[in-house]
């Protein structure tokens, strides 16, 4: 890398924007944000090289745009429209000026798909191996945050569309299968763009009451969600949506536990059942389950309860599993 | 480390906490937050060991302390009052519960210092090297923010403290030498504490115009300040508070150019003057030069000018120096 931090940081500053809110931006020790009252949401993401994501297997314009995609996740999932964000990057000496910048373009695209801006971050170098990590501002547009905690015993549970592509992609890659006509899969691997549209059309009908992404694995993120409403839940497997491929090679664990999947997982009142039932018809949309007062989590296959069990991904145990996430 | 996720969660969940502004807190996607009509900072740094930091010079309670520290400075120089944080941690495999424990209470105890509340973050591993990322929140409390652009022609410039401390001890370390009866200076290398005592003083006498901490070198920190604000500034050497041990060995350079030395470097009107010289009782504090409308950035040193060379950090550019940034 034969280029200064100035010169990057130029390149990174295109990224910033200016608007009523932002009296100071980018270029200071920190941003200054003139807000009015309001409820407001925070996330944190960050990605590493070797841990969440491996050259090859993605291009720098994808890392880039899964940095966004990944914080937007979370800022919709509480219930807010993402505006801000600030980033910090550690860059590895082997990075070259191009490869930085396809990486800058990818947040650049995926930043501008919703309109954000960036307000500041830090710049770094590392040893070895890229790490991006964003935190996100939002401003909250449901009159209830959603999030984990807000699920209600008999709520049903439903997803955002297909899971299981991009680990079933994940798995072809690493197997060294060719992937020919599976375009959309390895679409959801390299770019999980969070659902937006029917996102919007979800909160501005006021449809969900809790909701989490689903970036570990079905289970795993239900788990999660339950855990913090403290409730339990009947799911049905016939109605998990998983994608014909994964049945006809029997690998539909997949769309339960494989993980960066990026739909939303929700519950939702059954007197809001019109209004979801109305958005169906424009968006896939999947009724898995429902939430009970206790029991724990609970999967049915042709009537029959079948185990479950805690899978998904666990930073810190992933040796102990067959499967390590990118 | 032989511990899950779970657990290690459970652990940084401690330094969360509750106010009337946290809606939700730790615990989900991201956190909500009921804000006052106001303007708040947001401020990111990351610490990335190799680069940052080197284990041995540094215990793991130290680069605690000091990912809190560092955005601690930077909130206090826009001129606000830190609040929240959130922090994104990468984990290496080698490195032990208990190293994390020491890790944490680092985190710990310099957030208690200053009163701040986790409201989120990320958890991840990493194949080398600890990484921490932490995004600040704070609130605004001087009537115009601070930062690097508010620099005006003939405000005088002062900086806290004494500089070159850090990189004096560092130098020293690496060297090899005893560091015997030097303790201030290592703690300022190890814990580079905010001035926040004169800090407070400061703002609530209304004194600066302009502020920036001190991370880089006097030098190049100053030469940000100047360009953001569109200035020049005459400096003098003599004025300048260097540690007796750096001129007993002629190593006055650090004072300009060592960096690592988080004390606050400030411009502030002439007509201020008395307010300040009261402060100064209580507080070290020197006046070092005088913004001047244009003509770069000149020291001079027994009345004749001298020589400034662009030198302190440069990410990019460290494989050409003779000093790296720990």
């Amino acid at each position: 890398m034969r280029f200064s931090e100035e010169e990057l940081l130029r390149r990174i500053r295109r990224l910033s924007g200016s608007s009523e809110e932002i009296e100071r931006g980018i270029g200071d020790d920190g941003c200054v944000l003139r807000l009015k009252e309001g409820r407001y949401v925070l996330s944190q993401d960050m990605l590493v090289e070797g841990i969440d994501f491996e050259r090859g297997l993605f291009s720098f314009e994808d890392v880039g745009m899964r940095a966004v995609y990944v914080n937007v996740s979370d800022i919709l999932c509480m219930g807010a429209e993402p505006m801000y964000f600030l980033m910090s990057i550690a860059i590895p000496k082997d990075l070259s000026y191009r490869e930085i910048g396809r990486f800058l373009r990818g947040i650049g695209m995926a930043s501008k798909e919703f309109g954000l801006k960036l307000l500041g971050g830090d710049l770094s170098s590392s040893r070895r191996g890229l790490v991006v990590d964003i935190c996100m501002v939002g401003v909250l547009v449901t009159e209830h945050y959603l999030g984990r905690d807000r699920a209600k015993a008999e709520d049903l549970i439903a997803v955002t569309g297909m899971l299981g592509q991009a680990s079933f992609a994940l798995n072809l890659f690493k197997a060294g299968e060719r992937i020919g006509g599976l375009g959309r899969f390895v679409e959801r691997l390299r770019r999980p763009r969070p659902p937006y549209e029917v996102w919007k059309e979800l909160v501005k009908s006021g449809i969900p009451n809790a909701m989490i992404d689903i970036s570990d694995g079905l289970l795993l993120d239900l788990q999660r969600l339950l855990r913090e409403s403290g409730k339990g839940a009947k799911i049905f497997f016939e109605n998990i949506p998983i994608p014909a491929p994964l049945l006809e090679r029997k690998m539909e664990v997949l769309a339960l536990t494989g993980g960066d999947d990026y739909e939303l997982l929700f519950t939702f009142p059954k007197e809001r059942l019109p209004l979801f039932e109305g958005l169906r018809e424009r968006f896939p949309l999947h009724i898995i389950g429902e939430v009970t007062e206790s029991g724990g989590l609970r999967m049915f296959k042709g009537g029959r309860p079948i185990k479950v069990e805690r899978k998904g991904w666990d930073h810190f145990l992933w040796r102990r599993w067959t499967r390590r996430r990118m």
